[in-house]
């Protein structure tokens, strides 16, 4: 797996002209090693150079941490009182077009900058966000594990197996992480709970707001799989909302709308369709009914070892979706003040059309309790 | 707090020529602001000119989720089709001599380095790094809370009320994670668990291996501290190791000098000695009975709203510890393919002397289940 890894980016990086790719903390190691990088002050990089030998770069006292593939990657330990940077710059030599990986540490990078001033930097994410978009098929069998296991702690919300009113919504989010953790999960990534007025900000952050009766409480949560060691675990997203009470017809009928424009979006996303065309069909499905202007942000994101990640289902972009991406549909309304719905699944475009991961019903579940 | 921040901010980059402090994710913002951006693909970037008005640029749609403290920056949402690299660099304007935040993903720095191709860029560590190590006095007392929460945790565990032989070092890694979160803690940091032959790697992934009768385990954890809201949280880190059986004379003679050593090295963390001095004097103990060669690591670092941040206490830092420095006494001796010992404390620098923040025992408990 991790060997067609490597020639997959060496070939891209032929492609582009990069010389040497730097990758340190992010999913983009992981993704192609195994490897996790701590994200601490000590440099971790892996020095890959489009042909030759590549070589982990890590802290001396961590280099048992690291799986030897001694076909892949070279592993070099620096000892405390060793420049990192200037062990970097030798094992780039003379290379001159280098991508950085997008999440390094940029008191990296700057370090690297100086200690190469006559090089070109551009983002690693240029090379490996397309391949890591297009998932194989172990990697759509890890995201389906991941979104059945969200699924399960939905259902659990939707029928009222977790009590909501009396209680505040960051109590709530905790409870949730805890059931994400327990359905297969290594760790919570987020949980949001945003009750009444609150579920009008896309990205609450859960508080101290004590959840009432006849509210809608918004749900969005998700995490990282366990995965066998040397394995990258991948993401689960999900939104459902429930409401506290009889369901105002205002709202019964807003969210009728929404869950439509959810599907026509689903059922839109299917291969060769530009990514920016599926937000525009969910968007254009609101705006029949003058909802759109309540939609305050794009369709989805692509999903896999990083929680957000290519493609990006946002207006403008013209890349084609193809076999293999993962993403999310995310359609939303957001009446500042008064209230907010999403309704968020993880799709698959195959060859057959889209292929939804997340399968637990998408109503507005009562919650009385 | 934070307006006094700003001051000091403003005074450093006055002093060291920065026109431009650009800080996005990372320990920096928190400190600064009490607003922790979300680490997503979408840009949150507060902009600090030396003089005039600072800016938060973030996500429209995340507004919402800032405080507002309009004497210290402006608030500016930027749409889903807003291009937020040109929206920052337009409010960095014609200045030249910036610095970005430690943790900035290099992502958003390449482009931005891109868009402003006349800037000069250092990181924004060599600005806020001094100023975040001088702790203020609220900020000892977080430190203490967070010290005092991990010590009960490793009094547990010192105590025998968390079984250890036959458990695996993830479970029990999850044990004190749980425990950590429940003195007083918003997440874990890290729950180092090494048994046996595996505490002679000085940073071992807890894994599979089920700890047995007569072996060390040596457990390092700490977290991030729960604080209402608009405050940043403070770090613990603490090392304690326990013994499942009878203490073999060898490893209780070892111990006891690196105990030694840790006690004399935090004796020798006074105000106004060089940094790497502190280190000196526990690798001089353990030179005296040739235990240096198993010293792997540098004695510590420091810590506040990051679990690692100035001053680093290592070889060759000249830097004089400050009244109010926070950081790690952790010598340790790592025997490989046998077994390893680290004894770790957070000490504080006083006009009175060193004052250790952990004060659980010290010693190499008997854990016999």
């Amino acid at each position: 797996m991790f060997a067609n890894r490597f020639d997959r980016v060496r070939t891209a990086m032929a492609r582009d002209g990069v010389d040497v790719l730097l990758l340190s903390v992010g999913p983009d190691l992981p993704w192609l090693t195994g490897y996790h990088a701590m994200p601490l002050e000590r440099l971790t990089i892996l020095v890959l150079p489009v042909d030759g030998v590549a070589t982990m770069l890590l802290p001396a006292f961590e280099t048992a941490r690291v799986s030897p593939q001694p076909d892949l990657f070279r592993i070099e330990g620096w000892g405390e009182t060793d420049d990192p940077i200037a062990r970097a710059a030798a094992l780039v030599g003379s290379a001159r077009n280098l991508a950085i990986g997008d999440h390094t540490w940029s008191r990296f990078t700057v370090l690297l900058q100086q200690a190469m001033p006559a090089a070109t930097w551009r983002n690693a994410g240029s090379v490996t966000g397309p391949l890591r978009a297009a998932k194989e098929p172990a990697e759509i069998e890890a995201l389906q594990r991941a979104a059945s296991g969200v699924d399960r702690v939905a259902a659990a919300l939707r029928g009222g197996e977790i009590p909501l009113i009396g209680r505040t919504e960051a109590d709530v989010s905790a409870e949730l992480g805890r059931r994400v953790v327990a359905e297969g999960h290594a760790k919570v990534n987020f949980a949001i709970v945003a009750s009444g007025p609150n579920a009008a900000s896309p990205h609450h952050e859960p508080g101290d707001r004590v959840i009432g009766p006849n509210e809608i409480v918004l749900c969005d949560f998700g995490g990282t799989t366990e995965e066998p060691e040397g394995r990258p675990g991948y993401c689960s997203d999900i939104t459902r909302c429930v409401f506290t009470g009889e369901v105002p017809a205002e709202i019964a009928e807003a969210y009728d709308h929404l869950l439509d424009a959810q599907q026509r979006a689903t059922a839109a996303a299917t291969v060769g369709t530009a990514a920016g065309a599926v937000d525009a069909v969910a968007r254009g499905r609101l705006a029949e009914v003058e909802l759109d202007r309540y939609f305050l942000h794009r369709l989805g994101h692509g999903i896999g070892v990083e929680a957000h990640e290519d493609p990006y289902l946002v207006d403008g972009n013209e890349v084609p979706l193809a076999a293999g991406n993962a993403f999310s549909i995310e359609p939303g309304v957001y009446v500042e003040g008064s209230w907010g719905a999403r309704i968020e699944d993880i799709v698959v475009a195959t060859a057959d059309g889209p292929l939804a991961l997340n399968t637990v019903d998408r109503e507005l579940a009562v919650v009385d309790r």
